[in-house]
C-alpha cells in the first residue's frame, strides 16, 4: 500500500462517472512501461493518461500513438519540455531543438499540452534573474511552432525548493507574467498543488490564470519531507494540502480538463502499480473530484 | 573544516575593520554553550552575537547579561519568539505569554530585535490562510509590550519548504504586508538569504522593506539538499546564492546593522567551533562585506 491512511471510500469501478476526468501521470507508476501504464488505466477505468517522453521513446512514438488510440484513452499532457536555462548558446540551441521535437511528439500523441519545466541554474552560475529571463526568451521562441502544431505550452511553476536545480519559475504569478505575453491558446500554465499550495494569494492568482490553466496536477505536501527532495511528494490526504479549496479555485477559474495525479515518491514507486492506481482513485474521488 | 572550498582570503584578525558588522548567530556553533560562543566571538574578533533563548536560559539571564556586557559584545538579535499559529485558544494564550517573556529577555540582554518564527500548521489542520491570519493577529497583540520595552519585532519569512511545519509566512512581501500594519520602530522584518533568495522580485521587495529590515542573516542554499530539511543550510559560497546582489540590495535599503551568519547544518555542527568561526569570517569578508 502506498499509504497507511484508512480507505474512506470504496475503490470506484470502471465506468464510475466520478472517474470521468481522472488521469494517471505516468511517473506515479514509474516502474510501469508505457504499455503497462495504458493497460493499468484501462483496467482501473481511468479515461486519461499523462505520458512522459522517455518511456514513449522506449516504446516508439508510432506504437504509443496506436496503443493510446486503441485503448480509447485521452492523453492529458506530454511531460516534459523545457530545461532551457543554459548559459551557453550551443546548449540553448540544443534545448530549443529538443523542445521543437517535444511539440511534434505532443501533437502526434494527441496531447493538448506540453508541460514545460524551465530548468535550474547552470553549474556555478548564481544569476537567477538572468536564468529566468532566458527561460522566458526560450518559451517565446517556441510559440510559432507550438501554434502551428496546435499544442499549448504549459509553463510549470515549481516549488522554490527546486529553484536552484530544476525550475527557476517559482510561483504561479511569475508563470503568468511570462504566459500573458503570448496568446492564451498557445501559452498556458500548469497548476500543481505540490508546487503552489503555499503561495500567498494563490486563490486570487488561480482566478487570474483563468483559461490559461492547461493542466491541473495533484499530490500532497508531506512532512517530514522525505530525504530525497526530488521524491518528496505524497498521496492526496497524507499531507497538509487543502484539496477542497484548491480544487474549487481551479474549477472556478473555468478549468474543465483532466486532473493528473503525479507523485514522485520512493514508497509509492515500491508499491505494485495496481495498488497505487487503486489508492489514488479512492483519494481522488474522496478529496478532489467533489470540488471540481 | 565545515566546507571544502579553498580559502580565497586570509582569516581576518581581530580588529580588522571588515569584521565591524559581523555577528555569530549562536546556532551556527550549536555545540557551544553561550559562554563558549561569547568567548569564541571575542577570540575571533567578532563584535556581535545573535543569542538563542534556550542556551540563554541554561546560562541564566543575569549571567548572560553580565557576560555579554563584560565581553563588550553587541547582541544583534534574540532568537526566537513566535510559534503562535495554534488553533486552540489555550495554546495561543500560552504562546502569547511566552512571547511577552521573550520580549523582556530581548530588552534585558540588549537585543534590538526579537526574531519571530510564525509557526506552521497545527497537526491535521489544512487551513493555511487561517493560520496566516492567526500569526498576524498574534503579532499585533505583541505590539504594545514590544513598544514599551523598546524591542522591535522581526517577522522572519521562511522558505516555503517550511510552510507546513515551521513558518506560514513564506515571502518577504507577505511579511511586509503584516509589518506595515504597525509602526516601523515596533514591527520589522528579518531578511535571510536562505529563505528569500528565490523570491521573484526580491530586489524590489527589499527596497520596499527599507528601514523595516531589522536583521540580515546570511547562509547559502546548497544542492543536493541535505536529507534533513531543517539542517539544509550551507556556508556562504558553497551554494547558489548571489551574495553580492542580495547584500547590495539590503545595503541600498538603508540597513546599517549587524550581519548574522546563521547556518543549520550537521556537517558544520560536527566541526570545531573555532574552525567554523574562522571559515565563516573568511567567507563573510570575501562574499558579503564588500557589498554592504
Amino acid at each position: 500500500m502506498p499509504s497507511g491512511r484508512p480507505a474512506r471510500v470504496e475503490t470506484p469501478a470502471p465506468g464510475d462517472p466520478r472517474l470521468a476526468r481522472l488521469s494517471l501521470n505516468q511517473r506515479t507508476t514509474a516502474n510501469w512501461s508505457l504499455r503497462e501504464a495504458i493497460d493499468g488505466c484501462v483496467a482501473a477505468g481511468l479515461p486519461s493518461i499523462g505520458i512522459w517522453r522517455e518511456p514513449l521513446a522506449e516504446a516508439g512514438l508510432e506504437n504509443g500513438v496506436a496503443w493510446v488510440r486503441d485503448a480509447g484513452l485521452r492523453v492529458s499532457s506530454l511531460c516534459r519540455g523545457g530545461f532551457f536555462t543554459a548559459a551557453d548558446a550551443g546548449a540553448r540551441a540544443r534545448a530549443h531543438a529538443d523542445n521543437l521535437a517535444a511539440i511534434d511528439e505532443a501533437a502526434a500523441i494527441g496531447a493538448p499540452t506540453l508541460v514545460l519545466v524551465p530548468g535550474g541554474l547552470p553549474t556555478g552560475d548564481r544569476d537567477l534573474p538572468a536564468a529566468r529571463e532566458r527561460a522566458a526568451d526560450a518559451i517565446a521562441a517556441l510559440v510559432p511552432h507550438a501554434r502551428e502544431r496546435g499544442v499549448t505550452l504549459g509553463i510549470e511553476p515549481m516549488h522554490p525548493i527546486y529553484a536552484a536545480d530544476r525550475g527557476v519559475v517559482s510561483t504561479l504569478a511569475q508563470a503568468l507574467d511570462i504566459a500573458e505575453q503570448h496568446p492564451a491558446d498557445v501559452v498556458g500554465v500548469v497548476v500543481d498543488t505540490f508546487h503552489l499550495w503555499w503561495e500567498p494569494g494563490i486563490v486570487d492568482t488561480i482566478a487570474r490564470a483563468g483559461r490559461r490553466i492547461v493542466s491541473y496536477q495533484v499530490c500532497d505536501w508531506i512532512t517530514p519531507l522525505p530525504p530525497d527532495a526530488l521524491l518528496a511528494r505524497g498521496m492526496m490526504g497524507d499531507g497538509h494540502i487543502d484539496f477542497a479549496e484548491f480544487t474549487a479555485a481551479v474549477a472556478a477559474a473555468g478549468y474543465t480538463g483532466d486532473v493528473e495525479v503525479e507523485i514522485f515518491n520512493a514508497d509509492v514507486w515500491a508499491a505494485a502499480g495496481t495498488d497505487t492506481v487503486s489508492t489514488l482513485a479512492r483519494r481522488y474521488v474522496e478529496l478532489v473530484e467533489p470540488h471540481l
